[in-house]
């Protein structure tokens, strides 16, 4: 194939780029990019656009995130069996080098390719690069397919599920913990919410033929005024995935209605959707998609987190996850990414593009 | 009587002592048994102590804490409707000024008497000036009885429950939010123990023909990661109000027990014994307090909080609560006191001291 993945990867990881300090890796980028040919290369803030313009009939959008969650002691790249270690070689600086590959393939393509390199997936949704891109030039997503390369064990992990954040805040009434019939415990009203979202039954849509998973987690609780002060006041913050062909408002409810008898608004109870976004349909029967499908020969799989395939399919574009690394390692201290699932991955998008 | 005990309640009302800043207090206090003939007085930091010594057979020790909790818009005593308004009022000063009233009595008492006023009560229990004083001279709390003239309505409050701080850790196991099956949700599990204190089933023993009744209440929960991340550590603090004839280790076994099938230790679940301290028996039969008892004509009534009769009693001091105020707008911004109540208390005691 001409093109080093293993060592591209390996050179990538070697670049620290926690989200919002992707400059130095964006430079390398912007450097590889410059001696390919038949791509014009754009810098938006830290973020690469890449295109060619062969006036081909499709045009697919192959995209991966430049940024990193924080390091934990393993910023030095290590290379050994057959897998390379060290922050990002999953997640997803393996995808980028199988990017990079592609990009130094694209004359042979029989369709045209923009590459997008963004920054600020790992961080807050509202610094992710996407935005910052689309605010710059929103016809530059214009494309047949989206192919977000990020780690699926090289194998279609499609559509994503839907993640909302919400809030319960449930109140009490202050009184000395010796006479604590005289007052009300918000704690202890809490514990019998968790016990409820703990023992909910979730659905496991089946959509497209993909099995979705649904959940329901609570993420965070806190409460508590004194060690002899009844509290007032407890809180949850809970996290549900919600399958992709539900609606905000319909998940949300499906939530207010499990702990609907336990919630008191009269008493200043309160339950708040904090965040919410849309997951994001599987779109097998897209052309692309699916002859990326049939090349791979695995079954596809359905993506339980969310990721920017959301981002595309928001935007009438059919998205899909595929790129090498184990998306179980990915966020872990010990993140690594099989070589040869960085060639798999290579190989099966090399041969998309072409036929 | 010749004292305004009103007054001096308003007037001391009108000093500020929040805990660990009773000087000006203490140098009121100084200042007013300066002029109380038959009392030896003596300052031990901004604790004083006064004492008669006619010889008597009996010594009686009369006892007052001097600080008050931190104010919450109630600093300016006011007068209305028989009661004094105002931070301290009930929680203790108006029990000051009847002390301070007996003192002007002393020489006409058939017993001896030692009066105590000290800082730190409402602070941390280590700071407490009956502590410093012992440190000074433990001789000073030789007495037969010990008088508490905490807020009781003017009733004898017997004894006192003793009271334990527990911490609970549970463990968990971290996971995407995205597939909680992975992991242990801590904050999932630590909602089964809350619910079963919730739900728990105490005791309320009869000793010495009154009625105690014990407590069991989180009084503070906290736990959680991040967002998307199932939570590997969840934790309570819970406070346990247990019957005085209860051992420490008694009390705190009996909620390991109520909490035993849902702590893992293998699982590195802990309960932890942060503080305790017992409660005092209510030592009805002791003379003084019997005398007490009949002059007020009141059935007794358990004393269902801490306070410093414990330190007394572990002393082998027989020791109540008798005092004006209602212990209910004690640290309420709207605390008071009937000015009846005052009188009440200083008549009864005036008259136990005598006879």
């Amino acid at each position: 194939m001409g093109t080093d993945l293993a060592a591209l990867c390996r050179d990538m990881v070697a670049i620290p780029s926690v989200s919002q300090r992707e400059k130095s890796l964006a430079d390398f980028v912007v450097e590889y990019l410059g001696g390919v040919k038949g791509l014009d290369t754009t810098r938006i803030g830290n973020n690469v656009v890449a295109r060619s313009s062969f006036g081909r009939q499709y045009r697919i959008l192959i995209a991966g995130h430049l940024d990193t969650v924080p390091p934990d002691d393993n910023l030095v790249p290590l290379v050994r069996d057959g897998r390379i270690y060290g922050l990002g070689s999953a997640d997803m600086k393996s995808g980028l080098a199988v990017m990079l590959g592609l990009a130094d393939q694209v004359t042979s393509f029989s369709m045209d390719v923009t590459f997008i390199f963004y920054v600020c997936e790992e961080a807050v949704a509202s610094l992710s690069g996407l935005k910052e891109i689309e605010r710059s030039d929103e016809e530059i997503f214009a494309s047949q397919a989206a192919i977000l390369m990020e780690p699926t064990s090289s194998r279609i992990e499609a559509g994503c599920q839907g993640t909302m954040r919400i809030r319960c805040d449930i109140r009490g009434k202050r009184a000395h913990t010796a006479r604590p019939w005289v007052g009300v415990n918000a704690i202890h009203r809490l514990g019998e919410l968790v016990q409820r979202i703990s023992n909910a039954e979730l659905e496991d849509p089946v959509i497209d033929g993909l099995q979705f998973r649904e959940a329901l987690q609570v993420v965070k609780i806190s409460g508590g005024v004194a060690n002899n002060v009844v509290p007032d006041l407890a809180s949850i913050v809970v996290n549900h995935r919600f399958a992709p062909d539900k609606g905000i408002e319909e998940a949300f409810e499906s939530v207010r209605h499990l702990l609907g008898d336990l919630i008191d608004q009269d008493n200043g109870d309160e339950v708040v959707l904090e965040e919410g976004v849309l997951g994001a349909m599987p779109n097998l029967d897209s052309p692309f998609i699916a002859k990326l499908l049939e090349i791979t020969g695995e079954m596809p799989k359905a993506k339980l987190g969310w990721t920017d395939v959301a981002f595309f399919s928001a935007r009438g574009i059919p998205a899909t996850n595929f790129g090498p690394g184990d998306p179980l390692v990915a966020h872990t201290k010990d993140e690594f990414v099989e070589v040869k699932e960085i060639d798999l991955a290579f190989n099966a998008m090399n041969y998309a593009l072409r036929v």
